[in-house]
């Protein structure tokens, strides 16, 4: 005999929110409308561009398209003024715009579904929005690109230290050390462009999982919401959300190097260093120490970072090993796309103001970049260049000449000639042109390299790459 | 000469939403006050047990400690009648609370921040929170629980197939099946209770970062707000989330449990398993094939489960290598703990409603241990048992029984005696009472085995450490 | 007064592998031979490209280089032979190579080292390999997608339930639900493509963090190493590894899309299921029941889903927040990407043979997919088109003739006209066309559909696509 | 029909590693011997605890059980010697040790399997592994417990800089900033002892999943390999993983705090800061700058905390949505434990000698201390309590007299009483005695606070919770 327990009143185990029992819970864990809703304009236009189909292709009169249309149209204007209700008995947005419709028009609302399903339905809108928040993604990404073009110019021979291991290294230009930044964008910026091109087709028309018997015409519809062209497998379309995914890891990865650059920015602007003062508008003053700034909002894109990784992660674990076609798990999907979009957006902007707007502060930075005989490698340099002296070999030497500065408490430049004599013989007066910083960062001429007519030349070919004017 | 670029516009690379320029965009990202407004209940109890201290130890008199306690008394009653406004440049909680307060009892508003800082401040809510998310994580964790166990003794006794890799392997009895997951659930539950005694330490009092100069008396304070005591060590108490990661680290862990309960009932509840009938209450119909349930709840709760653990790795990444004290990323520390709050409290509910209301359709599990020679093993142990064969030669002679019952297209209690003899010599017809469900279930005595007289004392044993009167 | 700390001696704390104090813990900590041996080929590669660059540069002698390019030769051919022996104290690839140069050729192996740091040498090592494992991932999944077509072609009308929620939905195509996941790795084969394209510059010559004063021909070793360029900015070819993070990410989507693939094939193997005999080469017999086959290789596909998904979280943490140049953290760099490399070089040739190797029961599918009126939506359709009946109120007649059928314990189709007519009198006898599963997934013809037509379309296209002979 | 491809050869599309065909690639996929035999020790000991109990319950005889046991021990003392053969086809440790008891004594080794299998027989092993782990981070973190303490006695009333967001904020005592680890730690502790405890039930005697019809006594091998009790579920015995995920979930909070200190090692060895110089054995020289030390030990701690939690977020990614019972998906629970424990191990042994061999620079420490008007606070505290003024009001009078002294170029205690009077009436000379570094310090006297007097009674208790005498 069957277990009959389905009817069976369990509320009793319930309390609080969920006292009216498992449909409050049902209700509440099955609505997606507080989320959701912000794909109204997407839905509405995923509707529309339907109908208008419909018509052409015969499936509903033209004269319940245009009624349709206008019930659409009207609710657009609704939403726009009034924001979306929230029911949850609606569920979903589709739902929710579906019912209004049905208010408006009457049952002729009932054609507007014909050959769709909300499964293709919420692909597209989905992607419709994602695809909005990638071309968000790369106009942020031009303006932090733009900030550290100008800034990298202004500073093509402005010396700091180079750090490796957060350790004085080299001496580099500061211009040099904005490019790299830009580079890492550029990257960003073709991820999401790969992105785009690669979420560019549209799902709807697959219906449900197996696409339709009626005779649709599904590259009217790409191309009325901006596709280049429709899906090719209706279960793929209804099942994938790759776009999804190819967002959140590139807005991680993008996250990942404004982290980097706002840590930078927040230990350049502690006392000891000193390196840069903030603009006001992004930092925080504080009544007691007004000459403090606290560097809040590049700590805040630093942990942005952190939590657009959890929401790729979560997306991820999400999708692992859902069988097809459509899961409810799915609809899992969009608070974490949400979320991130929002934190990239606003990290991308404040990482932009941050790059215009600090004062860096140049004669601290250079202070630092001549303490630690930093140009240690170019004396090494110089012995391999001048005596033909093994690299290793000249490491040794150099090493020596290193400890007695230290020793003397001088700069390596501050040794006399006959203090490196008496380390090697082979070293003569010219030396001395090898060992201050400006010399330094001019002879790294190579290509790729920090001396300034080179970080010139990246500042003229980046502005040649982001369209700017010279 | 220092960069003097501090005050420069530079808003006219800002367009949208942030025309405002970097002013906007700080707003915005510095705002938490969209999400910690939830915080608002424990701020308030937070500001009047200090207080309360604050008079007691003369720090401020009685008479404005009453005002200020009066004024927080009528904002709760606001918050409570109104919600919390929600204004970005009061930031937070803390800010939107005290400006307020300021409102209605003017200066003396001002003595309330005495000996506090909005770090220990915002580190005591938020412990207050979690806390209370905590509590209602083991209460959730006991209705699921208490449904284990009676649907445990309701079928301790019913016949299914366990499965390896998905492959019938040997039956099972249904409530041994459940009571997995009573186990997995306690120790879910003991890992909230071990988190709940960890974060039993009350951060207020370690003010900015290193303490007060005040007399304060924090273990006042500590016992008004239900602490057990002060946090030892300021710098520690303003710096750390232990106890978010406490509970989001558990609330992972009970999701993958949860998880993988969901994904049973889905495939159970799949037409080819047949295994369940999941209630109406907790699964979606369709209009048009009204016998379909489709088991939403159950694939919401296996996707929150990425979500948890999304969250979770959010906020360990948000941490990671921050330098002591408070730094702005941890402001980032709210969201995740009050999503995945949302979703484990959900998850939960939707779990003891499935297990209780479901209709187990034990006819159909019956019939499919019945299938796939799901006693093979008894077989075999039979012949190490009876005939003193070692275990992996009795396994060699089971495969040959089992191929040929396969071949002839019956059970393995289908084979006649003489089929059996012919494999092997030793067999006889005791055999038989070794090779029907029924007797390999009851035959599987040992200690936390699946024959019902051991889930029955299992049942016992379980109502007891719930408490639930027999 | 400074603390003298430095030299004390903190040994007696350590125990066991640890005896020897600090430094035993320091050479453990440091050493990366274990893990970067693998990049030997890469690192001799490297090498020889520099140090031919030097000799045409005239930075070295021509003898010095023919020398070192000898010496260079010889390891290779050691390592080839025997193996890189792993000694701790030389901490990596690097040095392994050339102390056993110096070994070799004496002092002048200490000229390989000029202009170049380990800091480049490892950036061009690694990515190297990377760009290898990259071009094995698209290999890999070239054998899936042939695969896929070719066993798409094969099932193109063969009859399957298309699930929704695990739910019988309605009927398609084996060919179509494979095709499906031929889309999903049409996408992960773009996303090595463009992690290619992306990672095609050339680290070396950057040196320690900002380029060298040598006169370096960096067009020359990139070429030589076959990139198409060498990399812009110095700093940021040391400090950056997106190429290993693009590769990750394109790895862990792909992972995804295989997750469900094992997913379906483990549920399909089930017993109550039965849709798929899995090879026995990829699957595990049991001594003990020899009918069946544990889905081993598909389970562990799954499984390998998670350990990639945790690699890349890995060195999206370890990234976070670095500031510039070189970090030691990045030396993590190494360990998730050669671990996530090996599993998905397994994952992707064990799908391959999954798909190639599979008997798949079709008709145990058909079955299946004539259970559970998954035809009710044809009737839903046919209703529309031939009664103009709006979809919403079609949905609701076809529910009632699915309850009746339930009822009545026949499929749709089973029912008499007179039966139909009774629950709407539009319905006439050429319903029936509609009715069958052959005739449902005929109609669905529409681009992107399950209809056998459009099927043997799409594999066309795909063997086109992926250059297959017709 | 269905289809037969079962014996299909599909190995063309195979080559290089796979050109064997699918099998070649089953035994790789399949095997786990490569890391599983780490396990080697806990198998055998799990194997002759399980002997003897089957000869005691008289399932073997004694002297079969002697045969075996003495073989087992053999085994042990040839793997000691010579490590565990890797031969795949043997794809795991368990048949490694069986195939190898079986060339030793025969046929008999066929006894040993008897009443257990492989799934309760890897859970047992390993969770005795994850056990010592648990007890070696036990170890490790009481040898970094014990450095704390030993540091924070010495250093109990040296100043430094108190930071928020990285600014100087308040002066502390660098023994308060020690200690906040020693909490931090203490509370990663008390995880391991509660994972400890949680995972102290044995799973041998679960068998493949529903336990056994032997009469065993389980809770003489729980009691033989150091369990409290058996388990009491044998579906939950064999399916589950939380202990290898509370460990790792431990071990990742446990990280998390050694990154954050090793991020502190890295900014005060940085030359700006100057706070600290790292001990030779846990840092790396540069033979061209003998100056200078990479913190590389410190970067490396702080990389492996991003290692840890991927390590984490694997093992959750893959047992998400697993159906009971054992399934091949767990067979990648292993390489993730390993990793982290390993990386762990070492994290810790680093961080104990880092924090015991480093001098700390406390002039330089005091000197930024007193840099920056970080006693700001006290000014207003101390007009708080001599003045009567509301806390807020008091903070806009220190903020213009810190204004003033930014203006002057002089530290707080450098205004004149004339300076401070003209800014606020009530000010009198008694301020001067509260605005010293010191003074400030050893006002925070409240409980948890900086103060030195604190910081020794914290000593103390610090010294009783380790054992440490006095």
């Amino acid at each position: 005999m069957n277990d009959k327990r389905d009817t069976k009143n369990s509320n009793s185990m319930w309390g609080g929110r969920f006292a009216e029992g498992p449909s409050a819970i049902m209700r509440e864990i099955n609505a997606s409308i507080p989320f959701d809703k912000v794909l109204w304009r997407e839905d509405i236009a995923g509707s529309r561009a339907h109908v208008a189909m419909l018509a052409r292709q015969g499936i509903v009169s033209q004269q319940d398209a245009d009624t349709i249309d206008g019930g659409l149209q009207q609710i657009a204007a609704e939403y726009e003024r009034d924001g979306v209700p929230e029911d949850w008995d609606l569920e979903d947005i589709h739902m929710t715009v579906e019912a209004r419709l049905t208010e408006i028009i009457g049952a002729v609302a009932g054609r507007l579904h014909t050959a769709r399903s909300r499964n293709d339905q919420v692909a597209t809108d989905f992607r419709m929005w994602v695809r909005a928040a990638n071309q968000r993604a790369i106009a942020g990404i031009d303006a932090v690109l733009g900030a550290l073009v100008t800034r990298a110019e202004e500073h093509a021979d402005s010396i700091m230290p180079g750090f490796t291991h957060l350790q004085t290294a080299q001496p580099v230009t500061l211009g040099h050390h904005l490019l790299a930044y830009f580079e890492m964008l550029m990257r960003d910026r073709s991820r999401f462009a790969d992105a785009q091109g690669r979420m560019d087709e549209c799902p709807l028309g697959s219906a449900a999982l197996a696409g339709t018997g009626f005779d649709l015409d599904r590259d009217m519809t790409a191309e009325a919401l901006g596709f280049a062209q429709p899906t090719r497998n209706s279960l793929d379309a209804v099942s994938d959300r790759d776009f999804a995914l190819d967002y959140l890891t590139a807005a991680s990865q993008c996250s990942l190097h404004l982290s980097r650059l706002a840590e930078e920015f927040i230990i350049w602007a502690s006392q000891p260093f000193g390196f840069v003062k903030l603009p006001d508008t992004l930092s925080t003053g504080s009544s007691i120490m007004p000459q403090k700034r606290n560097p809040d909002a590049a700590e805040l894109v630093r942990g942005h970072a952190g939590r657009v990784i959890g929401c790729t992660t979560s997306l991820m674990v999400t999708m692992k090993g859902l069988p097809l076609a459509y899961s409810k798990d799915m609809q899992d999907d969009k608070p974490p796309v949400f979320e991130a979009a929002g934190l990239l957006d606003l990290s991308l902007a404040a990482m932009a103001g941050m790059v215009a707007d600090s004062a860096f502060q140049t004669p601290r930075m250079r202070e630092a970049a001549e303490a630690g005989h930093a140009t240690a490698t170019d004396l090494a340099d110089w012995l391999v260049r001048q005596a033909d002296i093994p690299f290793r070999e000249a490491h040794h030497i150099t090493g020596a000449a290193v400890k007695l500065a230290d020793e003397k408490g001088v700069a390596l430049d501050g040794l006399t000639i006959d203090d490196l004599k008496a380390i090697d013989a082979r070293i003569d007066e010219r030396v001395f042109d090898a060992l201050s910083v400006d010399a330094s960062v001019a002879a790294r001429a190579s290509y790729g390299g920090t001396a300034p007519v080179r970080v010139r030349q990246q500042v003229a070919a980046a502005k040649q790459r982001l369209g700017m004017e010279e």
